[in-house]
């Protein structure tokens, strides 16, 4: 085995289990080698099922030509080959819609726990660190590419990470192996493309090495980004004590646990907490959440990110989004018992035990009602969620049942949820932070 | 004000109970604006006393004429200067060496809490970070230059470093300053240089923010170290409980606490402990620290490092350095009582107390050796220190008393130091990590 061959065995040790190993084949060099190397291997040794899938884009006319070449390559090396064609929605920016469209036609292929090979090279990981550093990319950014993730219902792997592009051009041209050059790839106006034709060659010159050391560096802070992402579970184990609204299975944190720590700490930690809500505030954005941290408790403040938003409620911030920023229409159902309701942008109810007869309606509360508990009087219904302190992004969404429009019961409050007797209960569902529409 | 003139004011408010301010003076356009900046702050406000220094190094005949024109300057701002010549040692990397001087002069300058201003900015920033990312730096070095630390007995602050290239030379031109030009800053063999001159513009033609976009990433890497570092603290405050021989005054972890935490957080917490004692070992280097933390206890590893070296005894690790590393020379010296002896890099020995008369000698064990101790017979000296536990790299260096030939007496272990009655005590002062010769 050459060192190439050494490398790619260490790098998939850990997969040999998968059902699966499917190639993502352009039909460009470095995809064409990882391809080779893994029928290679696939030959010598018992491995999961080797299969490619070629992505055609439509997006140039050249690229017409590659599925065929693609099939070929694959027929010679007895790899089943799937081609799939996307459409790349027009927009900002093309190389990113094309990257979108691409891993969406990965995922859909991707079964459970099988693995998506990308060849992705050292050469590329020392463009993807100088991109992100002309962003002004953070620990996390600057990590570069990782060697592995999920990815749908499987993981991506990038087996050729440690490799050069000139150890990949070599063991293409000892094995004669027959590529497609993208003419995409010399279009400067695509910023990965400049970075490789006009900086890094200036860089190479002088340091022949730049490639593996900026490599290196990325390695490094992929380890700093885990340590960080360690002390931010650390302490938001801390703020994540169940809050009494549980039932709204909302994110939701302890204020006073984050107030705690250090700025830089409290950044961390959100960040962390919000990496899978949302897109990641921008630096200047910060400046949002100290003011949404600080305002007096009872000011009702709001913190909006880009895919939801943060709202407080005494001493806790709630991670709202989906149907919880949709007004929900106003409600008013006559109905019976043993029923359940879908709530437009605002889940579901349902009345669990037989009503009395009567005229009974669902609805939202109105100003200045009260609600009739039995042998205790009426309540205004605004002073019970005050002391009960019902966060005030659900006040105007709890269900209340109503008879002959008196006010009887209000959904999922304990002891005001319905009969004394325990004979029918008002029961919520609240909607979710999904982002579909309901 | 204009911009530069209320950010440099915002950058000094924490720094105005300063006894002095100096400016590090080279001449150019960047600390020619610094100066006159501060110059006029100074005629606004009462601030500390504003002074200059100007470091020749007599590297380039050019820079001959540079101290007359920065005497020109200040004589014309009223701005004390000093003009100090120092040696480059020649070497491997001029820039390192004269970089070095120039800081050694510096430090000499500045008295207690004082305060050394540089004239960095924002392009230097993007520089550095450029920089350390063609020498596969982590986090730390990626952090980039700070905005301020401590030097000597003083303060570096760097005030500048928010601010762009351009806007220092639109200031200058604004008000007619006079600078000079160092023709070294073109001279492309310098690495600082070929950056600045080859790829920076190459970066700014597509990226015209590149220097702030990359300066924001070494803000967020800046606060990513201090985060890490905090992680570091936190991790070996729970390694460093106190040792049994603390009496040696050495750097010392508990091996076991290390060992509990991830291999990341291993080396997190050895490079934030290792900052102040050494250069930090490169990636390849761990692969020492895991076969000096995995041997058995009885193999004695060491860990060679730039400065110094880890060693082992139980379950504990030892920073030893500077005499700690030579080997002392034998030892046979005739004693009275009341006596100090200064022992060749082995620290001092102390004789409290009266001698009885007789021949009294101290020296280092011997192979074999036994102890007299009286009224409890004999003792292996080997047996004694296994027992004790006394680190294997101490055993050689513990000064005893011999009576006649006969060890009665070993330096500093509790109850057989000196005499049963207490009448007088063998007492060792050993060596320190210092790397000065002694």
């Amino acid at each position: 085995m050459n060192a190439l061959h050494t490398r790619l065995y260490e790098a998939l040790q850990p997969w040999r289990n998968a059902p699966g190993w499917c190639v993502a084949l352009s039909g460009g060099l470095d995809s064409t080698v990882l391809l080779h190397l893994l029928a290679s291997l696939t030959q010598r040794e018992t491995l999961p099922p080797l299969s490619a899938i070629h992505i055609h884009h439509g997006m140039q006319a050249v690229a017409d030509t590659w599925p065929a070449h693609c099939r070929e390559l694959c027929a010679a090396l007895s790899v089943p080959l799937q081609v799939e064609y996307v459409q790349v929605a027009p927009g900002a920016s093309l190389e990113r819609a094309a990257r979108d469209a691409r891993y969406a036609a990965f995922m859909a292929r991707l079964g459970t726990g099988e693995l998506l090979l990308t060849a992705q090279h050292r050469d590329d990981q020392a463009e993807t660190l100088l991109f992100r550093l002309l962003r002004g990319a953070g620990v996390q950014g600057l990590a570069g590419m990782p060697v592995s993730r999920a990815l749908g219902a499987g993981y991506l792997l990038r087996p050729l990470l440690g490799c050069s592009r000139a150890e990949l051009l070599a063991y293409a041209q000892a094995h004669g192996l027959v590529w497609v050059d993208d003419p995409s790839n010399a279009d400067e106006r695509f910023s990965r493309n400049y970075l490789r034709r006009q900086v890094m060659p200036a860089l190479l010159r002088r340091w022949p090495h730049a490639s593996a050391t900026m490599a290196r560096s990325a390695a490094h802070l992929s380890e700093a980004a885990q340590l960080l992402d360690e002390l931010a579970q650390q302490d938001l184990a801390a703020a994540q004590m169940p809050a009494e609204f549980s039932w709204l299975s909302l994110p939701s944190l302890a204020l006073p646990t984050l107030r705690d720590l250090s700025e830089p700490r409290q950044r961390n930690a959100l960040r962390y907490w919000l990496r899978p809500l949302t897109v990641m505030p921008d630096s200047e954005h910060w400046a949002g959440w100290r003011a949404f941290r600080d305002a007096a408790s009872d000011a009702a403040p709001i913190w909006r990110l880009t895919a939801g938003e943060l709202r407080r409620s005494d001493d806790r911030l709630w991670w709202l989004a989906g149907d919880w920023l949709r007004e929900p229409a106003s409600l008013s159902a006559v109905v019976q018992g043993n029923q359940q309701l879908a709530l437009p942008a605002n889940g579901r109810v349902r009345i669990n035990g037989q009503l009395p007869a009567g005229n009974w309606q669902l609805g939202y509360r109105q100003a200045g009602e009260q609600i009739l508990l039995p042998g205790r009087g009426r309540r205004d219904l605004k002073r019970l969620f005050n002391e009960l302190r019902v966060p005030a992004f659900v006040r105007d969404r709890l269900p209340l049942l109503r008879l002959d429009n008196q006010v009887v019961a209000i959904a999922n409050l304990p002891g005001l949820q319905g009969a004394a007797d325990g004979s029918w209960q008002l029961h919520w569902l609240p909607p979710t932070n999904d982002q579909g529409l309901s």
